[in-house]
């Protein structure tokens, strides 16, 4: 911990969500180190710039590293590295955490997907690691410049087995912080249920809104699709139950009518195919569908989906 | 029969198929009544012109009608009625047989998927109805102009269960008709087996050509939807089983070899879909899916394949 009390972060990724939750962790005091790459010159020079409903700001002085090894030199050792890129970039995570992490340093990964914080615990130590799930609808418009639309809950918990069902100090510290920045971060006791409950919603909407060129009205518009939604949410549940987490059958009732009633959305995912980025197909299908698979369980539309996006996710790039 | 020994033939849709098989009947001096919408005024004056491997030809004078009407009241009774229009056009079909059918009229349905010969058999019983499936790789370029590529074998059968097992000797008329006119028919002893073979092949490509935007060449060479096309054909052959057809598992074998050395091939649907034409996902998924579940079997990814088009479908038009 620093003088102000809170604790100090380096951010893994200055997209748009790890410049929002960075900048506004910065804008509350806490001491906040960014990893940057394409926009490392803009930002040592311009500052971040956050257009937010928490309130627009400028932060005008920025600590910017344009490197793992660029931190590893200059940044101090921090108490919680977040993990804020996609999963699409982790190749480069292994590497990155072992230069910067000190012996303490808490990873808390904050990516879409399931055991994805395997690659932190791999390099760190499981009992090192937090995971979470996000609920943003955040951009990056242009260099240094975030546009947060709207949300920006956080649902995060222990990665470790032996820590599940609890809720730690260290998690509570962190809530703490995040809270006073004007986030609102919600402990869980159980981190897999955070990730199995988030899949009900982003297998069935992102693997379709990309497949089928479709927004979320146009899915649930017509019963077809609407019908496909709900049985890919159905394995998801299967799938959860299997590997030891029970869903509520209520949460698919509610998703489903949610969605119903949100404004056309496309999902991220679709953005990222349109934009001919590379999709987190293996975060959020290929890694649930091995752990069905595992557990005993063939989710056919779920594994259907996966060839079906991993043909299309190699057309890209 | 007329004069000339041979059967007399009405053409219902003078598109690709029916423009090619029954130019090919007139000009081996068959009776062929032509049945046109578009192209009706076109084709009066000017005939019908087919580009084929068979040798180019022009057929000036072609008995040409309008619309059902037209045919009851100026042709003749035929000995066969061959149904060569899409089964998207099939809400017109019972009442134009009803109009042009004589009390001895054959109806040959020769359209992709499964029991599309049930409209018919409804219409004049099932014992004067046969079906067969064409393999034909052949183009309407224009109006009244036919150009065929490649292939143009029909394998076709006795529709009525109770004649099923027999080559008729209606069926070897017709199949003399069709070989003196240069056309590989063959009489098969089950329509059934005949019909799911075809499907084994075009559910997986005519599905995923659309859903996925690609060609046999591009899903074959990708590792995810070549296995998934291998799933489909797989899930084919168990509904086949299930429905009393038992398919060898040779034939998927030679089906994804033969499919890998095949130049890239766009499937009818797909040219269908980019053309923005309604897709014949009814005859296709919609019926084989019907049929498998009634026998208690439930092939998830035809089902997905078959909820995925629906969606694609509802968009055209």
């Amino acid at each position: 911990m620093n003088e102000t009390g809170g604790l100090s972060y380096a951010i893994l990724g200055t997209g748009a969500l790890g410049g929002l939750y960075g900048g506004l962790l910065a804008r509350a005091g806490r001491e906040v180190h960014f990893l940057l790459r394409s926009d490392y010159e803009y930002v040592s020079q311009n500052g971040l710039r956050v257009d937010s409903p928490l309130g627009d700001f400028h932060l005008s002085s920025v600590q910017c590293y344009a490197s793992p090894d660029d931190m590893s030199q200059r940044m101090p050792t921090v108490d919680v590295a977040i993990v804020a890129w996609k999963t699409t970039a982790n190749d480069a995570l292994a590497e990155t955490l072992t230069k910067i992490c000190g012996p303490q340093t808490i990873v808390l990964v904050l990516q879409n997907g399931l055991d994805i914080e395997r690659v932190a615990a791999d390099c760190v130590g499981a009992e090192r690691v937090l995971g979470g799930c996000c609920f943003l609808c955040c951009n990056k418009v242009g260099p240094g410049h975030i546009q947060h639309v709207d949300y920006g809950r956080i649902a995060f918990g222990e990665y470790a087995r032996e820590l599940s069902g609890e809720i730690t100090p260290r998690m509570q510290t962190i809530a703490a912080d995040f809270q006073k920045s004007g986030i609102d971060m919600q402990p869980a006791e159980d981190l897999l249920k955070v990730r199995w409950s988030k899949l009900v919603w982003n297998i069935p909407y992102n693997g379709l809104s990309v497949v089928l060129n479709a927004d979320t009205r146009q899915l649930m518009h017509h019963s077809a699709s609407a019908t496909l939604v709900e049985d890919l949410m159905r394995e998801v549940c299967e799938a959860a139950s299997r590997c030891g987490c029970s869903i509520d059958e209520a949460h698919v009732t509610k998703m489903l009518e949610d969605t119903r009633r949100m404004v056309p959305y496309d999902s991220s995912m679709r953005l990222d195919f349109l934009a001919r980025r590379p999709m987190e197909v293996e975060a959020i299908f290929g890694n649930p569908l091995r752990a069905a698979l595992q557990a005993g369980y063939r989710p056919s539309k779920i594994e259907m989906l996966y060839q079906q996006l991993c043909f299309l996710n190699q057309s890209i790039g």
